[in-house]
């Protein structure tokens, strides 16, 4: 945990931005597989944790009073009999004491300190859940039909917490360092010791392996495949073979619960192909130049766009585009090889603060998130701000079911050579991504640098 | 999957059984770790995958009309903009096809279906809900307030499905084999590489790897811990040190959802202290006992009641407890150092069918679960069959605060020498634990045997 004040002062933030009523946080509870007492691990609320601090217990709730200015954390301690079966229990009330509450109370006294307030007139602040338990909860414990529960979420409170938790402090940019160093290691791993041969499976089980031992786990199911024009295919049992491209996104949470996030893509076997090299430069570039792009004042989307817009004029050089490249972006043209957003903001969630709503995390009320295919899937599109910690990761995607429809439909006409592009119908997908945070004038790479042109990647490989 | 016949099969045998009306099965969908699209692994539900063979898709369910005869799987095939995400998925049709089903239907018309049908007077037979999202589909589908799924479960399916699912075919224990197999590659990696000042972590994150390399992940958090008197104490970031004794519970699932569980126990250093290897040689004795009594007609409570009483006659010898060991035993003496169950039944879960009820899954209406401390922990007491699959797993948990309390309510005085066992509040615990088939005439063990007794551990240690 952080010292006591970081939780006090936190919490002492939000109740001056959101002025009067009753803020609401259930924490989560332990989520089952495939019977109620086999759970996947425990993974703490993100918000939960942003003002408590307090991580691995189930089944907790806090709650901010802001008009008689009570903050009390529900709960149960272990009985005699359950330490049994989990030993010595750290209690509530110690806990409460490190996180800065003044009162602990039993978890079955929330629904009756709730039904008081809101029968005097309170209003009550929630988040919206992203789990169907807290949906329950809610809906139980504030007497919401299920169905309107999202519905009657405070946007207020998620404005209030967007605001606070999307510039990280100095105490937690230590953290998100730890946690990328441990995401580096995985990665570091993967380039030197896949061969072709291994299923990807087999070697995502041990990245896996060294998130565990890292202490927080893995941050998001790993993408390791040799389809990595298929944006989600994580591993399966397929076999690497030379001449494979690998590409390997994945990432792991550090003790503290705060996230790392990279890509690599390398060779399975001991050289990229030239062809292979090309391509690979061509998200590279793309890749830097979002990164010089990076700080304060600029908009996300905006950096986007000159991503996409070098990936143009690259994939125009090696024949597969044609035209101008600010007009084939403005068509949407470069969606057909880079159909996802160029980063997201990142913290105690992967896609930070995702559950509260893109459009309250990414955006403002004057600029909408956009429907089109391709920017729907840029989460972060708003003017970045120092202290800010994002991702950048470009890509370019040869997917066959795409190409096929686009050509189809006879889109991008203008500015695709169809040609050329069915010769990339088994190529692959590439993608670069590091973590980065915006500082006064720039950014600010985190994590130890890692090899990342082909000839470093190569030369890792080949060690 | 397996051949189409085995699914068609088992679904007939379940509609000769319960004879009328409809079977409802919910697939599962994916589970959210800390906002909507992070997800935990897939874990398809065990019914589910036992009377269809269809894993890895979420949000899948199907029906059987045992009096029209219809058999229908309702989902949604990956729309061509979902391909961008997921590649070329295998489509529905085709699922159906290798499970035997004649009809697939959209997704969004099972409660359309349902309706109908429940408009004609039919019933719908289904199983209790584990996960949340479980009970609101089932409470929307059927118009049953949410408070109310689960006393409205079908306890004619639940006792139809337990006596198909509890007697394993051929087939399944081919399946079985391997996945124990695999889980004994996780436990002989964790004896042979585990080194004194590792944390519990660390090496728990590596068998993790393992099981995930091995095609289908965990089958249940990993208990890898010094404090193995604990019983359910996960691995955390402690050091291990000379002298300790770690215990290590883990198990995978195979590519088809089939899992294994065993346990060890060896030393963080390189040998057993003489004193560990006394006690560790009374569970030894215990669990070979009870395999030796292992066959068809058997009580598995009889035989849990044997390894208890060979647990008391060691520490008897060993100068822990006192007076005759029957008595001991029906006195409950015995939990203060074996608070829970010899074993439990295993197959496509890890504790069979728990999600059915214990009462359901491991007793008989004649035979009721017990409520007493220790034995209301046994999750299997009735008769055994052949082609049962269950675990052995006695041990011993010198659990420092249960001591206490049981001597403060001076429990168990004519059979504990408290002054004695006070000295190993700081012992630990030893569990050893198998998986076993019951055969015509008795038992057999599943996957290659390993190294089990105090010398052969040793051995594989020092190699």
């Amino acid at each position: 945990m952080f010292p006591k004040n970081t939780y006090v002062n936190r919490r002492n933030t939000l109740k001056q931005t959101l002025k009067s009523g009753i803020i609401l946080f259930p924490g989560n509870g332990e989520s089952s597989m495939n019977y109620a007492d086999n759970w996947y691990p425990f993974k703490q609320d993100s918000s939960f944790l942003y003002y408590t601090g307090i991580d691995h217990i189930p089944d907790l709730y806090f709650l901010i009073n802001i008009d008689t200015g009570e903050e009390i954390l529900f709960g149960n301690n272990a009985t005699p009999e359950e330490k049994v079966w989990i030993g010595s229990a750290e209690k509530l009330e110690s806990f409460a004491e490190k996180s800065g509450f003044s009162t602990v109370k039993p978890l079955d006294q929330v629904a009756s300190y709730l039904k008081t307030q809101v029968a005097k007139g309170q209003q009550v602040h929630y988040l919206p859940p992203y789990r169907s338990a807290q949906k329950i909860a809610i809906s139980e414990l504030l007497d919401i039909p299920i169905q309107e529960v999202e519905a009657k979420k405070s946007v207020a409170l998620i404005q209030a917490i967007v605001t606070q938790r999307e510039r990280k402090s100095a105490e937690e940019l230590v953290q998100l360092e730890e946690a990328v160093n441990i995401t580096r290691k995985m990665h570091e791993y993967a380039i030197i010791n896949t061969k072709a041969g291994m299923t990807e499976m087999q070697m995502a089980g041990t990245l896996n392996g060294i998130a565990v031992s890292g202490g927080g786990g893995l941050a998001f199911p790993i993408i390791l495949t040799k389809d990595g024009q298929y944006l989600h295919n994580h591993a399966t049992t397929a076999v690497l073979s030379e001449g494979d491209l690998v590409l390997c996104d994945c990432g792991a949470y550090n003790t503290m619960g705060y996230g790392g996030d990279m890509t690599r893509t390398f060779p399975a076997g001991k050289t990229f192909s030239p062809l292979q090299k090309d391509v690979y430069n061509i998200v590279l570039n793309a890749h830097e130049s979002a990164i010089d792009a990076l700080k304060p004042g600029t908009r996300f989307k905006d950096i986007h766009l000159l991503a996409s817009k070098k990936l143009v004029e690259g994939l125009t050089d090696l024949g597969l585009m044609k035209g101008d490249a600010d007009e084939a972006v403005a068509a949407g043209a470069h969606t057909l090889f880079f159909q996802c957003g160029l980063g997201h903001m990142m913290g105690l969630d992967i896609h930070d603060m995702e559950n509260m709503g893109e459009q309250y995390v990414g955006y403002t009320p004057e600029l909408k998130k956009s429907t089109e295919f391709g920017l729907k899937s840029l989460r972060l599109g708003k003017e970045l701000q120092e202290d800010f910690v994002l991702t950048v990761e470009p890509g370019l995607y040869f997917n066959p079911f795409l190409i096929d429809e686009r050509r189809a439909q006879k889109k991008y006409m203008d500015f695709v050579n169809y040609d050329e592009v069915e010769k990339f119908k088994s190529f692959g997908g590439i993608r670069v991504e590091e973590d980065f945070v915006i500082t006064k004038d720039g950014s600010k790479l985190l994590g130890e640098p890692l090899a990342k042109t082909p000839e470093a990647i190569e030369k890792l490989r080949n060690n």
